[in-house]
């Protein structure tokens, strides 16, 4: 089962960047997420917090025997408070629950932003040790998505984690939930549970339509495994998947104060697992994520892949995919289907890579359109009309490639963002 | 005279990043450009390069006595073929002549596309030669504006050149006529001339609408002046102008290539010049030329002046402030005329400048929204709905201040970049 016939996307099908990741059986269903694992309940609440009473406020609960943690935070300088205090929380490396709202992302709040956070992580870990599982505040990460430079309303967040406590839930309705918790500007809840044929389980969710360019993270993604591994197992396969995955998405260029992804063991299944097992299993389903967050992201048409091929080293072939991803001529030119081939050498032209402009050829969709620098015959001809957009570069200097998913520039996007916080 | 009451803006006033500009009498117009400034002479007319019919051939003369020259050119890796061979010319210091062409870049046609540019030297040239001007094909310098990829219909080209010649004017008609042959997606010819009370005079013309980020020039821009200058003095008040003004206007993060600014001496008024005189003079017209692009810039509904202060050193200054014009989600919310000041706070945390989020102040057109990276009282409410946005941001580190000139991100500029080449 490929992620290319999972439900889910608004558009109608969902391309991969690596179509041959390293799996064999393992499965992908995208009917459940982070309650795929055993060990782990969750739950969706609508607490208030956003005006229109959608479901705001999420948890993920971590049932153990095993605590084991791990998580990636936002390269912004401008950190939220949550962000502050999960990165702290963390270096535990342990964790018994993550509590999620939307409705307010707790950004340049200041000192009290802070102590709003804390004060959540204090409610959730006396809301959990009256439900019977003694919790510490210092075992919860708290993680908040919206709009940026507001306060919280507090009454309605404590009085919203003391009830969700009683509504999580296993299986497939918990994760489901806590998923639809956390939508802002997303369309649809994205998830997914990788099933292994060892017998052990991941499970994940995330969110982030707009302000997606994350950096050693994205927006919130929360993945769960039911299969027994240290901190430094976990730590280590989180940053190798979400560097090739979740950082090399790209919407709009704008890194967030808020990406936090978290990755919490229960070792419910009893089954220890080897690095390379775990790290293939967090990367195809950060992999499917990112594929997942590319095809809800704010007004688009298309989904494109910018594969860069023939640089000198790996970075460099990001940083050139990155910058023409971020090329707003690029952009529209995608959105009107127009093979303006002349606009990504004019980006790739500007990229912090020193290139050679002779020796550059463009593809779109396969399609040949510039070769040495120069437009080939039926360049302009070239069928763009598509979702779906795979543009390829190569520099000829060497054998480094890498991709980057991004999405076009539509009146969708400009009328989303006109008129968010008014 | 301020500028702020000149004509030829598609919005109603013109804003000027430098205010206390060096100058006392020097008095600037708008109604002339190139032709200003005794011993030059101008024309634009219709070729047949355009689909249109509308004019698209431009030429400047240089009469003389004097023939200095100085020019800078886009920082692109990927170089149009006129900036190859104009930058080539302009190593021995003089120019009689710069012919300029839109409906057309010339950039990416490899060495054909050289060739053309060449041919074109060479017949602008022999006409002027055969017209009673010996003039070589390395006094010409060459400018090219429009669709990437393609090469010219050197037929209409060179017939053009042989008919312009015959065309050239000076006062009022020629410069203006150069100044409309060379738009694109402009909507109005920019140009403007400074006559300094000393008697010498500047003169310039620009264009340039979209894949605008100049990097040590912009677009196409020739400046004349008929002080006696010598090609150094005009290149080091050209390099000191264009690095404050033209460099510090960014639209859209794009920065073409063809990206070109000529600055032409005839030394006809037989006044030299002060060395501290000029850079003044050619700072007020690159200033002012820079204004009329901001206003004109594809899809422009504000017209939007990024302030950075308190930085550590200027290149900080405008690091930061280039980040924050760059992203598309502060762009946005200016086009929805949103105090959004958390954008500017995520923007000003990604940018490559090491800062302290927590000394941050941001207002916009004066009013604080933000102080030491918290909102303030009312920052909501904050009316941005006229067409001039200023929005300065104090980092609290330094005595250091740059500005940066830009737009907002509006359906316009989607539409009109969704549908230019097809």
């Amino acid at each position: 089962m490929t992620t290319s016939q999972q439900s889910g996307d608004p558009l109608e099908d969902n391309d991969r960047i690596t179509p041959g990741a390293p799996l064999d059986a393992p499965r992908l269903v995208r009917e459940q997420g982070v309650t795929a694992p055993l060990g782990f309940r969750a739950a969706g609440i609508a607490a208030g917090i956003k005006a229109s009473g959608a479901p705001d406020l999420a948890l993920v609960f971590n049932e153990g025997p095993d605590y084991s943690a791990a998580g990636v935070f936002t390269r912004n300088q401008v950190k939220a408070a949550p962000v502050l205090w999960s990165r702290q929380v963390l270096t535990t490396g342990r964790l018994r629950a993550v509590v999620l709202n939307s409705g307010g992302a707790n950004a340049c709040t200041g000192p009290g932003g802070f102590q709003d956070t804390h004060a959540t992580a204090e409610a959730v870990a006396e809301a959990l040790s009256n439900w019977g599982t003694e919790t510490g505040a210092i075992e919860v990460a708290v993680c908040s998505t919206g709009l940026i430079g507001d306060r919280l309303p507090m009454d309605k967040v404590l009085a919203g984690v003391a009830e969700i406590v009683h509504e999580m839930g296993g299986g497939l309705t918990g994760g489901t939930d806590a998923a639809y918790a956390i939508m802002t500007t997303d369309t649809v809840p994205k998830q997914v549970a990788l099933h292994h044929p060892q017998g052990w389980n991941v499970g994940g969710m995330a969110k982030g339509a707009g302000m997606l360019a994350p950096s050693m993270a994205t927006m919130l993604c929360v993945l769960t495994t039911d299969a027994r591994a240290t901190a430094d197992q976990l730590d280590a396969a989180l940053r190798k998947a979400t560097a090739r995955t979740l950082d090399r998405l790209d919407v709009d260029g704008s890194t967030s104060t808020n990406d936090t992804v978290l990755l919490l063991s229960s070792g419910a299944s009893g089954i220890p697992v080897e690095q390379d097992d775990l790290d293939a299993a967090i990367f195809a389903v950060c992999d499917d994520l990112s594929a997942q967050l590319m095809a809800d992201a704010e007004g688009v048409t298309k989904r494109v892949v910018i594969t860069v091929a023939g640089a000198r080293t790996e970075d460099d072939a990001v940083a050139v995919a990155r910058t023409v991803a971020r090329d707003s001529l690029v952009k529209t030119a995608l959105f009107g289907s127009d093979p303006n081939w002349g606009r990504v050498l004019a980006a790739t032209g500007i990229a912090p890579v020193e290139i050679d402009p002779d020796r550059i050829s463009v593809s779109f969709n396969g399609n040949p359109v510039c070769r040495d620098g120069c437009g080939v015959a039926g360049a302009r001809e070239v069928d763009l009309s598509g979702a779906d957009i795979t543009v390829e570069i190569g520099l000829g200097l060497g054998d480094a490639t890498a991709s980057i998913r991004t999405t076009d520039l539509s009146h969708g996007y400009v009328e989303e963002n006109s008129a968010y916080s008014s």
